[in-house]
Formats: C-alpha cells, sequence, structure tokens
C-alpha cells in the first residue's frame, strides 16, 4: 500500500466555464483514520453538473468548495483500514470521499454497496442521478400516460432514467440531446419516441418549431436540467396544466447573469437554489368548490369576521374611466359601478 | 320600464394601458328572452383586471372580446322577464351580463343570490376574487403558522382576503399597497402585520430592503398578482421550500414585451395562463426515500429493463478536463473517473 495520495482542489473561483487552470492536482501523505472513521482507496468517483456551481461563492443549497480545498464529490472504493464498527477493510462503500485517491471519512455518511452489481452504478443509475430522476418525476412531473414529456441533456444519466420512466408510465418521450449520435442513442438505446439536436438550431424559435414537430400534441411535462435556449423554446408549447420540475440548469450554471436585463436566470436559479413551488392557477378550474368556499366564508362576512371594502362607480357611462384608474390602482377596494 | 339598453364595446384594442377611445357607450332596444332565457336589470357590474388581458386578442384562458363586442364581466341585477323554469321577475341574480344595462341570458351559468347580503359582495368578498383568494392560498400557498406572506395589491379584494385568511392562519402577513393610505387600510382595516408603500421606491433593490425590514424572516409565501418590480424584489428573499400561486400580473397586463431581452414576463405569464406547476427541488430533500428507489430500480437495472451509459474517464488527473467536457455536452451517458 502506497503512502501517498492524489487529490484535485480548486485553485480559483472560475468565470464562467472552468478552464484547467481553476484546479490544482495535489500530492500528499495519505491521512490516518480516527476513532469510527475508515481510510478508503477510491476506485470510481463522479462528475455532475452541480459541482460547478460548488465552485463559487454564491449561496447555493450546499456550500462552497474553499480555494484551495479538494473539489467534493461521491466516490466509491474499498475500505483499506477501519476503526468503525461493521465496516471492514475490503468492503465496497459510496461516500463523499471528494475528488481524491484516497478519504478518511466517518461512516455516517456511507453506504455499502452490493457487490453483485458493478460499482459505478452507484454514482449514476443507481445512485444521485438516478434518485433525483426517479423522485422528481413521480413527485413534480406526474406522469400521465398520453401525455407528452420534454427533456434536455437526455442521454445523460438522470435524462435517461427520466425518459425511460416516463416511457414505462406510458408518455409520449421527446429527447433533447447534442448531435445526432446523441440522438441516435436516446432513441436506440433509451427508447424515447423521438429525438430533437439542438445544436441543428442557432435560436429558440427554430428549436421550437423542431420540438413543435416532435410533439405534435404539445408538452405536458417539461423536466428543466439545461434552462436557456431549450427552455424559452419549450414554454410557448407547454399544455394547460403542465408541470415543469426545475433540477438544473446547465446552460447557466457558468454565468447566468449576462447584463442583468434578462430576469428570468436569476429568478430560475431562485426556484432550484429554494426549492420553490409556483403555480399558476385560473379560479374558473376550480368553480366546482364555489359552495365549500359560499359556506365558510359567507357567514364570515355577515359577521363581520372578514372585512371587505368596495369602491363604487355611478353609472355604466363611467365604467371605462373606474376600469382605468383601477389598472393604475387608483381604486380602494373591490371595484364595482353601480348602474 | 324603458325599452332602451345601454352597452359598452370594445372600440379598438389598446396598447399598453386602455383610453377612454377604446371603449364605445351605444344605446340599443333591450332585447327579448327566447326559451329558457331571462331578462335582467342590472344593477352592479363587476370590473377586475383580467378584463384588459379579454381586451387583447392574445391567446389567453378565456376568449377575446371583439371588436364591437359587449365587454365580458359579471354582474348583479333583477330578473324582469323570465322564461325559464326556477326563476320569476324580482330574483336577485349574479351573471355574465357584461358592462350593458340590461342582459339576457339563459339560466345554466345563472346563480340567485341570498338577500340578506349586500348584492355587490356577490361580486367581490363572496364572488371570484373572494373564491380566487380562498382556492389559491389553500391549494397552492399552504399557509403554515408562523411563516410569513407578502401580497401586492393587497387592499384590493383578492389580496384583503387573502392577507385576512393567511393571518387566520397564524401567518406573519406583509401587505404591498400603492400609497400611505392603502398601506394604513391594510394595517387598520384588514389586519396585516405590516405594509410597504411600493410607490416610496423606485427600484426592485430599495422595495427589496423595506420587504426585508418587514419581513425579517423572509418570505414563504409570495401571492403574485402583480409582476415587475414587486416580483423582482420578493424573490431574493423567499425561503427554502417557499410557495409562490402565480394569480395575476397586473403590472404586465398592459404590455409584457418591452424589446424582448427580459425573458420573466413570457414565462411568468405562461405560468399563469397555462396553470403551469413549476417546483424546483434538490435531491438531497428526499434522501430519506432512497431505499424505495433502490428497491424499485435496482432489479431493473440488473435485469437490463432499465438501461444505463458511463463514460469512463481514466485518472484522477484527468478529472477537470473531464469535467469541463461535461459541462459542455462532450461526455455519453453518465461522467465517471476511474482511478
Amino acid at each position: 500500500m502506497t503512502d501517498t495520495m492524489t487529490r484535485i482542489t480548486l485553485a480559483r473561483r472560475p468565470k464562467g466555464l472552468p478552464t484547467p487552470g481553476d484546479f490544482t492536482l495535489e500530492t500528499s501523505k495519505v491521512p490516518t483514520p480516527g476513532a469510527d472513521e475508515v481510510l478508503i482507496a477510491v476506485t470510481h468517483l463522479s462528475l455532475d453538473p452541480y459541482m460547478r456551481g460548488r465552485m463559487d461563492d454564491a449561496k447555493s443549497y450546499a456550500p462552497s468548495v474553499d480555494i484551495g480545498g479538494t473539489m467534493t464529490g461521491q466516490g466509491v472504493g474499498r475500505i483499506i483500514t477501519s476503526n468503525a464498527d461493521g465496516f471492514v477493510p475490503g468492503d465496497l462503500v459510496i461516500g463523499a470521499t471528494g475528488w481524491a485517491s484516497h478519504a478518511v471519512l466517518p461512516t455516517d455518511g456511507l453506504r455499502k454497496l452490493d457487490e453483485a452489481l458493478p460499482p459505478s452504478t452507484a454514482l449514476g443509475v443507481l445512485g444521485m442521478p438516478g434518485m433525483t430522476a426517479w423522485t422528481g418525476l413521480r413527485e413534480y412531473g406526474r406522469p400521465k400516460a398520453g401525455q407528452t414529456l420534454v427533456i434536455g441533456a437526455a442521454t445523460g444519466p438522470v435524462g435517461a432514467m427520466v425518459g425511460q420512466l416516463a416511457k414505462a408510465a406510458g408518455m409520449r418521450t421527446v429527447a433533447v440531446a447534442g448531435g445526432p449520435e446523441k440522438c441516435r442513442l436516446a432513441v436506440e438505446t433509451f427508447g424515447f419516441d423521438a429525438a430533437v439536436d439542438h445544436r441543428a438550431y442557432d435560436d429558440a424559435a427554430s428549436l421550437r418549431r423542431a420540438l413543435a414537430e416532435a410533439a405534435p400534441d404539445g408538452v405536458d411535462i417539461y423536466w428543466e436540467n439545461v434552462g436557456g435556449k431549450l427552455l424559452e423554446a419549450v414554454v410557448p408549447l407547454m399544455n394547460v396544466g403542465g408541470r415543469v420540475p426545475v433540477c438544473g440548469m446547465i446552460a447557466w450554471y457558468a454565468g447566468v447573469d449576462g447584463d442583468g436585463t434578462d430576469r428570468l436566470p436569476g429568478l430560475w436559479r431562485s426556484v432550484l437554489v429554494k426549492r420553490l413551488s409556483v403555480n399558476g392557477f385560473i379560479i374558473f378550474d376550480h368553480w366546482d368548490k364555489f359552495p365549500d368556499f359560499l359556506s365558510e366564508v359567507a357567514p364570515k362576512v355577515a359577521s363581520g369576521e372578514i372585512t371587505y371594502l368596495e369602491d363604487i362607480a355611478k353609472g355604466l357611462e363611467n365604467a371605462p374611466a373606474a376600469f382605468i384608474a383601477m389598472l393604475q390602482g387608483g381604486n380602494t377596494g373591490k371595484q364595482i359601478v353601480e348602474l
């Protein structure tokens, strides 16, 4: 067993797309595990788009990597030394090893792996990306047979799983991917019904036309992991009642700000980072509940427990002026015209 | 009984804020109801912000008013003539009368009103705006005691009801309204805990500072009926897990497009009109379900029912290059580094 290890640290915070100089390869002595810790020799490291966000010092859902700190990430490896109950040398485990050849970790974030499956699957199809796809589709996508799903980065580990699960649920699935080879893979390997090569379209409008052909009944679930041009292309194709699980926005990880005139990337980033639930609604869809509303609220209005205020204009001929004033906030309370 | 009636029709489609010339006051003969119809003499007409949208020919959730057509809207009135079972002259009813002194209507959209309450309440606190507040808060706001709600147009019929219902549910309620008088009303009449006068702040950043003082624990529900500067001010104050019922955007009804560089108004309008459900999520919030995921999906991966694809880079020293390539879509399948 070697007594030196390698790790990759953050040299500086990238602007936009990272460059090789943003990282440093460092060599150091293999550390010794303390009480209740294990030493792991990493065999497989996961690279995921979310790591780009960790390189910034912007507030996000997880701490930034410090300058000089080891890049964070999940790794699979075998235990070399164990000071922890329940773990012995040779155990195959997954944990937050970071970008490093060896890691000393406490065991509470560690999970032993089934040796029957290839170890790397714990980082992808049966790991965080697979779990992301499975959870987001069930909880926020709510697939319905006969409806249509569109997803970008469709041959990535999240996209491929979402597509297969949605297809199994009876949906029409449309992949968006970069280049003809990935489009072929999306259809042939992952069973998407159609694939659109976003590189073949310069702008959102032409990409939208291609998507409209691939999704002739409109889009019911747009799984957002891309942002940018694809988002702009898809939104006008969404059907009433559509669902948009916001899982990532790889197009906007590297520099979302531009000159600040487009406020969409900032809002979208907040939706993701703060796990916001944004629901458009039109009251006429809910009108069947009107009797419930009335039976609950009318007595409270009658008793004065709920107060209201009306702004009464007199005469139908004054309705336009009252309406124009209302649009500018000129009314106080509910605007009524008394005839 | 007079045999002439008045109505207000759409003279032309407004650009931005409507002007008086966009409307025409017309006089005509009172129509005669046909079979199963009634003739109503309108006493109260409702004016609502959504009507601005009906003046455009853009696709929305309801048909546009035609040029020359009567402006649509809800009215309350008394039946003069009835050819319909169950309705007799003198009945007080609410229905889609439009902006008109008289209306002939079928009875299927008509509702008889409780004479014990002022007739105009059926258009506001106990009508569509009240129902909107009650439904949207329950379904999409999901109030929680101790959390904070922010709402614009807070003295309007939707805002006032949302504020009172949220307060009754134990929330801190923050009103945003135009001018000191409306702010005073919000607190004294409707019981909001604090009120912020948006007219006192020129830009989103200064409005945000005022809101941050009024909502020191952040914002858990932002009820969207305004858009524009208020939306921009509030979003950075949202707490994790926040809810945004999108009910309207009065700031953007009149000309949302600008020069097109800000894509937020267009997206936001789609969220409303298409009743989209947009949910940001982070998988770590759901990690307790990992065993369920694994027990459902692992057998399907083992059997080949679910396919996966990996892109394996060799050697830790190549992780940065693989990561940079991945961010540009250079990988095919889940990116792994094998050490």
